[in-house]
């Protein structure tokens, strides 16, 4: 009798997937992470690309083992992973419901879970579970892709009472061979909870490039532009990233984004208020106890 | 006849110190900095330290070539950088005025200028002129002080008509050592333009923190902090440094920072506007402008 260890990851995901390969559908800034990640540990992918031109790039980068426009190159994927804008999400095309292998699994990373749930139990009569890695750069295309980009990183995954356990234990699989970390949620808390911490510093942070481009002394803006350093350059991050992006997240998501903007408003004229009160102790309070909080929240990086 | 070349801005502050020392006034963050940047160029240094234990340590880190806590430690000084915090820049103790050799030139790095200069002016009899280079980390104290901390950053003199040239191209020169940017101001535009890219930030920084602490579903604010990730941890950066430094800037910039903080409400208004409203393409349209912003302001470093 051989006793054998706990299941690795690896050894999970290739045991559910039988040698049929991981379909990815969209090689961007996502999907052309997740494509080299799995070729390097030996994962068998097919990808669909909508131009010849991304197929022809994304060999030569060797995001996926089989790059293809033709949709028949999904066929024998076992777990599919829709890398596409929200839009497209959001809206898929007959093309793409006829090229999905009824057997595999299907998954997405699209930042908002609620309308995209809705839209694939309306289109989708297979299994379909929603997923949205937390792991943005401003880059996106076929050049975008790069290794380990979900290292560390949380992963939400949108189950509901109608997953099996065997898919939950694929995609958990995935996530986890990819260094992601789990997190279980409902669709509705997952998009309050991205509105917070996601969607909402977009607007903030877009807020304060607004207020420089819009100070009225011309002087005092291009001095401001030639003092804006790493402090500056952090909190404006996110506010210049992808235009195209941004508006979709907010659109898609614009009640819950509302009652965040909202709780933001009352949270800055607490602070403008005690400023204006010259109420310096409890200033300091406060930001003693935001520090207290983002050393809780955003923790160093678990190791390797 | 030797024809020289133009001389380099390391030549032009050996040839300004005569052999004398920099002297630096405290070896925190900055003054730990210059410290280590100066030493390694051969340039001498004599430091001056509040507490034993601090002088102990700095000896120990090499931060400049002789370290004490007793004043006279500065008397051969050609040039002194005060490297302290603000509320100590702003009521220069008897000590410390006495312990400044009268024929250097004294400087500082203080975040907020104006106030800075109207208490040297009363208080100092020599020359004085005010600095303040845009590099900051959440590191405090003598462990804080890193090589290369002011390479590529901007570092603004407040110069006045009462400056000398001879002064003037002595900071320039030890600015460029350091590898900084030399930006020129008067002191009220120093403070108009840091509210918007330093003081500002730190508050919508901390608002954003906030608004998390305070979501009332203890559920979606669990599920936020363990969301949050790469994009929030910059937003917030700033809003979890430093809160007695944060508390300093914002109480004696307090007329600029509520000018920037009430532009600021403006632009984040129009934005939640366009979202209440659901005008996409307005809302895209300013997510573009703001991205092209960022890309002017937030350029790549130059290269060593």
């Amino acid at each position: 009798m051989v006793v054998s260890g706990p299941e690795s990851p690896l050894q999970t995901l290739r045991s559910y997937l039988v040698r049929r390969p991981v379909g990815l559908v969209g090689l961007g800034l996502i999907g052309g992470a997740i494509g080299l990640d799995l070729k390097a540990l030996g994962v068998p992918t097919v990808a669909l690309v909508h131009r010849a031109e991304t197929a022809e790039r994304a060999r030569q980068r060797g995001l996926a083992d089989v790059v293809s426009t033709d949709p028949a190159v999904l066929r024998e994927a076992g777990l599919v992973v829709l890398c596409l804008p929200l839009d497209r999400l959001l809206a898929p095309t007959p093309q793409l419901l006829s090229a999905l292998p009824r057997q595999a699994l299907v998954s997405d990373v699209g930042s908002v879970k609620a309308p995209v749930l809705a839209a694939w139990k309306a289109a989708w009569p297979g299994r379909f579970v929603g997923g949205h890695p937390m792991a943005g750069t401003t880059a996106a295309g076929v050049e975008a892709g790069q290794p380990g980009l979900f290292h560390g990183r949380p992963w939400a995954l949108t189950t509901t009472d109608a997953t099996s356990p065997a898919d939950l234990r694929l995609l958990e699989a995935l996530i986890r061979v990819l260094g992601g970390r789990v997190v279980h949620c409902s669709a509705q808390d997952h998009d309050h909870a991205v509105a917070l911490v996601s969607h909402l510093p977009v607007l903030v942070s877009a807020a304060l490039l607004r207020t420089v481009t819009q100070e009225p002394n011309q002087l005092i803006r291009h001095l401001a532009e030639g003092l804006a350093s790493s402090g500056f350059a952090d909190t404006s991050r996110v506010g210049g990233g992808n235009p195209r992006l941004g508006t979709l997240m907010a659109s898609h998501n614009r009640h819950a984004l509302r009652h965040a903007l909202h709780h933001y408003r009352d949270s800055l004229e607490a602070l403008e208020g005690l400023v204006r009160e010259e109420r310096w102790d409890q200033l300091c309070a406060a930001l003693q106890q935001t520090r207290d909080l983002r050393q809780q929240m955003v923790s160093p990086q678990p190791p390797v």
